[in-house]
């Protein structure tokens, strides 16, 4: 046997989980050394190897925690670098994490007949290729959509050129649910009673949030509904159940997380208190939905009351939904959770949902991937109390679950961060953005293998 | 049928958690009303309803926050009250939770003929009353030794008299693990550098806090030592699967715990920085002992760096073992959702430990009690922060978990709450000591009622 189809043996060996975690550290490590080179730092500006490092972490990990500020501190190179990893970033997790689900279901397929005649219109598409082809074109869509959006506000304030590079750089951070911006310091503060900036970005979070899967499964159903197939309110009950749990969460969490944040700070001066009560709201909806991993935010969040504090940690940790570009344990974990804890309550053996039963399998991956971010969570918090003495207990923790669950929302430490809290906080963004991922498909996948005896009829989800 | 038939026929049909719930509630009712008769109160103060019901609350549930100054704010008869609720929200607790494992195992024995061999000694007693009794004569003796431990120091202090009752007092609220005590608002930091007060107390709160099945499994084995039946250093192998798991887990944790928090604050001259190396090893056993439920504090809470901050909400949200006076969601249920994380990323089906399968229903019921902690601990702390917005974050999170494991720990803000607040951490503290015995029990009880297919040999531990 030759050394070339050594390799490829060796190559074609490693298991999904382990070509995800040398997949992404391989990028970041080179997207580091490419912002590490000169010509990306602007005149009178110094990047250490540590700051190069994070910035190619929060950009491929679409975390959106920074140290140094994007807009002052890279050239125009630097800041082309950036777009580009964060854009490699978001599509590489969105088709990951479709793929990994689509192999999953065929897996199953093969030994259960029943599943298999519950065919996806993907299916018909078959190879990862097209796969990957379609994904690039509802990404693209979307973000030209949001970037037109956005250019009706920034055209007009920065001039044309300025202006437009603005408008796709925020459009495809708020896409990628990177939550990096361009206009300083204070992110779309100055845009927080700007209904088209927040209602395009609030927009482009959730639909990126909610996982293209979702996308087809709806557009599938509207399609069925024009042929005249299907009547227009039996499109939620057709839905495949990933799709109505998702969008079932995210309702929950988006209109319960405004509905608090308006209760707990709409008297807090230092917060909203003083504006009009649709920025009032307006504002409360657009912290409620950064939360769940975007990163922007409108209003600083040191200034929020301690309730919706304690909401916003909680938040982030659920994050989005899976095969999206949001983090957190996701929708769906949560979900089949607090679906188990129900069932148990109730004594009942089978975890069921809209006529279905959820498979242990995928109990026995919520309970791995929340075990696993609380843990990161508890033991990365406790290092960089460590590392840092000084700093508040509160940003510590904020700043750990917003890395965890790859959100980029910070009470102002990330920029004071020493060295060693630099790299505590990069190891935190790749654990929250690999760990999921690996351990929830991991998990699921040799649960599967074992036989099972089924009750009701069972459907896919996708957890972590 | 009469209405003495009636009334006992309903009666009757309660259910362990109904019984435990509604009696909880009508001791703490009693208690607090007996508290609030006026000669009570020490002259020159006045008891608030609230105060009084926050009161029996904390010494029922032996909790230890407390809204007023024991030493001072009582009178003789009010302090002997509290002293009697502690008491016997104590023997309540581990008598409960005693009658519950052996019922338990009962149950199952019926089933399972496998199970019925692996007798314990208790079996041979059989009834309640000579439960009840058994567990009064350990609680009792281990509260008396105690007791005299302490007078050594007290006595020679406070003058026999002043000093006895002190020795019972903390005796007693450091065996049922309440944490209240006559010495002031410092609790027991004049004797930081103490041995006799500090290993009494770690001795006290340690034994009770590995519940009173796993002391008589010990002198069970100990027994066969002495007849020549058992080798001595086979004893733990011999134990039983419950016994070995709390022995373990407490180990690990009362170590661990200490090894972390003399690392943590060796250099922090705010808390331990200032002592001899011998002083700040045994203040951070106090500390690593005390956050498991007991409650006391030889160096105030606020004075420990923010990692030790971190660490100490861990070890109380574990707290102690089943079947004793700690509350948390239990070493147990630890040991179980982290043997599960284990076997799920090793693509093991069955949970296993030590050669024995972990039943099915002691999962359930760990993600159960720990959904159940988390889900108070978030929304208390959420409610307590709209309760008293001043209030800093770190310390209303630090009370509620400290309420929720019924710990008794403070950052100071206890005595500071308003009554909306106080009304707050007494519901907080009712759950927290009930929902993890009821709920835990529930659930397994009901799971245990299905159907399972075993493979290894399954052996009773406690949950919650
Ligand atoms: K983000
Ligand atoms: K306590």
């Amino acid at each position: 046997m030759n050394k070339k189809m050594q390799l490829y043996n060796r190559l074609h060996k490693l298991n999904t989980a382990q070509i995800i975690t040398l997949g992404f550290a391989g990028v970041i490590i080179l997207g580091g050394l490419l912002l590490w080179l000169p010509f990306c730092t602007a005149p009178g500006y110094h990047t250490s190897f540590t700051d190069a490092m994070f910035t190619a972490t929060t950009s491929i990990c679409v975390t959106g925690l920074v140290t140094v500020v994007t807009a002052t501190h890279w050239t125009l190179a630097g800041k082309i670098i950036i777009l580009v990893l964060i854009q490699i970033g978001g599509v590489g997790l969105i088709s990951l994490g479709s793929i990994i689900f689509i192999s999953l279901r065929k897996k199953i397929s093969l030994r259960n007949r029943r599943v298999i005649q519950e065919s996806y219109n993907m299916d018909r598409m078959g190879g990862m290729v097209r796969l990957v082809k379609k994904v690039l074109i509802c990404v693209f869509g979307a973000e030209g959509i949001g970037a037109v959006c956005y250019a009706v506000r920034f055209i007009p304030q920065f001039g044309l050129a300025k202006g437009l590079g603005y408008s796709v750089f925020t459009a495809v951070s708020a896409f990628c649910n990177a939550g990096i911006d361009l206009l300083g310091e204070d992110s779309l503060a100055q845009y927080v009673a700007d209904p088209i900036v927040n209602f395009t970005s609030v927009g482009l979070i959730i639909m990126s949030g909610l996982g293209f899967v979702v996308w087809w499964d709806i557009w599938d159903k509207i399609k069925r509904v024009i042929r005249g197939k299907l009547p227009v309110g039996r499109i939620f009950k057709n839905l495949r159940l990933h799709s109505k749990i998702v969008l079932m969460m995210t309702l929950i969490l988006v209109v319960g997380g405004t509905v608090l944040i308006f209760l707990f700070d709409h008297g807090n001066p230092e917060s909203i208190g003083t504006y009009s009560p649709g920025t009032k709201w307006m504002a409360s909806l657009f912290q409620s939905v950064t939360t769940r991993t975007a990163g922007f935010f409108t209003v600083s969040q040191e200034r929020f009351s301690n309730a919706t504090y304690m909401l916003c940690l909680v938040l982030m940790l659920i994050g989005g939904s899976p095969m999206g570009t949001a983090g957190g344990i996701k929708t769906t974990t949560v979900a089949v959770l607090l679906l188990s804890l129900k069932s148990n309550l109730q004594g009942k053996r089978d975890v069921e949902v809209h006529h279905r039963r959820i498979r242990d399998s995928y109990i026995r991956s919520a309970i791995v991937v929340t075990g696993m971010v609380l843990t990161v969570l508890i033991l990365m918090s406790m290092l960089l109390c460590a590392a840092m003495p000084e700093a508040p207990i509160e940003d510590v923790v904020y700043e750990i679950t917003s890395a965890v669950a790859t959100v980029g929302l910070s009470r102002g430490l990330t920029p004071c961060l020493n060295t060693a809290g630099k790299w505590i906080v990069i190891l935190t963004m790749y654990l929250g953005r690999i760990g999921p991922l690996t351990l929830g498909t991991a998990v699921t996948v040799r649960v599967q293998k074992m036989p099972a005896d089924s009750h009701l009829a069972e459907e896919d989800i996708m957890i972590g």
